[in-house]
């Protein structure tokens, strides 16, 4: 390094602007919170969107035995083709296929997780300088992706007084001439919310009215309680383009295993073959999914016993009424009760809450004193609130009620006090 | 649709331009071509480069058994962080660290394939307007990255006299201020070549003279006949920082399992954290490799028997052999003699045979004729070459010789004819 002196050149090597707008709000708060638990209680993780750490939720056996035999049967090793195999495509386009929106395996593409999918929809999409509308609360790879490519983002709210319908007029006003596309998540992450089929209805006319496609993230698609049905976008519409994204992350409880796909609907041809080329083209960029699990989905999408959706979607209701119940009884917080998805939100009082600025500050305060981690909701641009997920066994869901309870009555104090927060 | 009409606003949908732009040469030229194989014989692709369809090079038992425990282990299907799992991380590290390079935990990127690795890679190190060296004749995946992310590719010259070493005067003529860094391709795809150490020391004098990156594609590594050496970049250079690009495609005979990885050799520090931060940012796009093949690369890397790669390096030794002995003494043509790898590529005299404008009729008139189908090198940029994948078994390799000495026996006309190729 001495003779580097002399030269003229000098290494100056920088990471791209991409690199660098590639940016994770959630690595930026969590990084950015004091997380020390209190040593005298162990830690309960509520922040996790991963079914699977807690080993309560594990996927069926003929998932496992249909990768067995996909491996064994020597068959899915090589390449396959960059949007798939072919029978991989016709398996999921009839597992999704339905009268009012019927799907071909032309009509799939399959990726690796509903990451790329996402990824892969907005590229297609979306130009640099263009704009696509996201909801707020939101999950937040939305922004990330769409930020890193030079697009706009435009958050539409969501009103927790409706069960986290979406502000209909303020989707529409905020559509412009360059809005390139609005995603819809439903169920919704991190709201655990379902839409009716009329509210998606409504959400369709904006759309055709301004001639806007939709990205339907349909990840957590029929992962409804049982007094609830989920209504997939695509059939309820004749005239609006949707790629509507999925995967076996959340249904099928492997989000590891990074299988995803992108259903191409297009009834009135309003996608072209041009969108169509446009996906083949940059599924060859780094081509898909692992073909262990191609080969594995006939088995996995044909297989897998009701029972085992039946019993994920039991639990994860019967977690989240435990959940709900305790924190409505709790003063200072207001959860709003999911009907899918793993995930319920809390609003926080934050005015009565006078020690706390904010939710970040809250839910680093919750770990700190009662080893709870929850995702302060400024990760999806929705401050004073945090979110829960309700994967855990129901004994921790329990004993973390608990101790948010004991938590918001040490730190309550309601009717706004002018003291600046000293300990009582 | 005559509703539409009424309306104001129309469905007018583009796909995007980094859509139009993400371009693949491969397939453009190849569905340009009229494939029809004689219907009398058996087709014989020597055209792909994917050493599982033949079913003649099974990837080893060990490594489907180290699959399967990872699915019976159900501790892999769960999200890993985007670089992968720490252990697995460890064990690509210590797989590949030596002495004068050490690697750990942290230098390894997981990743969906190689392609995945070499996108990370071209993405962290330049910028829309910044160029890349890529080598000429070259796997086209680098320009179709680059290309599609506004980053200029400029082809430096591999020279067939010399086994395709790189001609080094016409790389570092290339290099300008506005150079984001250097590709090289050993093992080489389409060439086959094997550089020696003296060779790659010369390429990094380059690199460090100009304090140019270089992106080592090195998915070919140890792949190499068994008089030869393989020599990884990063040991052979002080200074000159390096990412490492490889995975289990090649080697391990499972290109469809999209596992690959990047390794950070910076001895020197001159990627600094900036480099390893936008890695990891970059990673978390769309997350990485399929958490059962990271969860089964301990196993695989560890347990492989060494007979298993030495078996496959001497198949293809054979193999290669078999096809440069008999290509080499039909007139016409002039195969350059490969060392590893699984290609090797073949000259055409095009002047001397009059029917054939170039590469690519000469390859579709093969197939017309004689069922046997090779890669025209103008897919890698080099024209009036066919590339030969020499994964096929031997007795079609054989037979498929056969069949190219008959088709240039009945079209060589050496000493120009002013006919216009009338047939004899
Ligand atoms: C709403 C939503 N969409 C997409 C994803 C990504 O899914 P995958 O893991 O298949 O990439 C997630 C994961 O948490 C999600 O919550
Ligand atoms: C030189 C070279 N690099 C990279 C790749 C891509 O490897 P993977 O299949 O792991 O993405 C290939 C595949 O053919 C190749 O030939």
């Amino acid at each position: 390094s001495d003779k580097m002196k002399i030269r003229k050149k000098r290494w100056n090597i920088r990471a791209s602007e991409m690199s660098k707008n590639t940016l994770n709000p959630i690595r930026a708060i969590v990084d950015g919170m004091k997380i020390t638990p209190n040593p005298e209680k162990p830690m309960i993780a509520l922040s996790i969107g991963d079914p699977t750490v807690f080993g309560n939720l594990p996927t069926d056996d003929k998932v496992l035995q249909a990768m067995k035999d996909a491996i064994d049967s020597h068959k899915y090793n090589g390449y396959a083709p960059s949007v798939g195999y072919q029978k991989s495509r016709e398996v999921v386009a009839s597992f999704y296929s339905c009268p009012e929106a019927p799907l071909e395996a032309k009509d799939v593409i399959l990726t690796s997780g509903c990451s790329q999918a996402i990824e892969l929809a907005i590229n297609v999409l979306c130009n640099p300088g263009q704009n696509i509308l996201v909801p707020c609360p939101g999950f937040s790879l939305y922004k990330t992706l769409a930020v890193s490519l030079g697009i706009d983002v435009k958050h539409y709210n969501l009103l927790p007084e409706r069960s986290w319908e979406i502000d209909l007029r303020h989707l529409e006003r905020l559509i412009d001439e360059k809005t390139a596309c609005i995603i819809v998540n439903n169920p919704s992450n991190p709201c655990g919310s379902v839409y009716s089929k009329e509210h998606l209805q409504d959400v369709l006319a904006v759309a055709s009215r301004n001639c806007i496609p939709i990205l339907a993230d349909e990840i957590y698609g029929d992962m409804v309680f049982p007094e609830y049905t989920f209504h997939s976008m695509a059939p309820l519409s004749r005239d609006v383009p949707i790629l509507s994204c999925g995967g076996l992350a959340k249904r099928w409880l492997v989000p590891g295993w990074r299988m995803g796909w992108i259903l191409i609907q297009d009834r009135n041809q309003a996608f072209g073959p041009e969108i169509r080329e446009g996906l083949v083209r940059l599924s060859q960029r780094i081509l898909g999914a692992c073909t262990i699990v191609q080969g594995a989905l006939e088995s996995i999408l044909n297989n897998t016993p009701q029972e085992f959706y039946h019993d994920t979607v039991s639990f994860l209701k019967s977690n989240s009424e435990i959940c709900f119940s305790a924190l409505s009884s709790i003063p200072g917080l207001t959860p709003v009760r999911p009907s899918g998805a793993m995930y319920l939100m809390v609003g926080i009082e934050i005015e009565n809450f006078p020690e706390f600025e904010n939710d970040v500050e809250f839910t680093e305060r919750l770990v700190t004193e009662q080893s709870v981690f929850c995702l302060p909701a400024t990760a999806f641009e929705y401050p004073n609130y945090f979110r829960i997920v309700v994967t855990v066994p129901e004994d921790m869901m329990a004993e973390a009620c608990g101790r948010i309870r004991e938590f918001c009555q040490e730190h309550y104090k309601p009717h706004r006090q002018d003291t600046n927060g000293l300990d009582q």
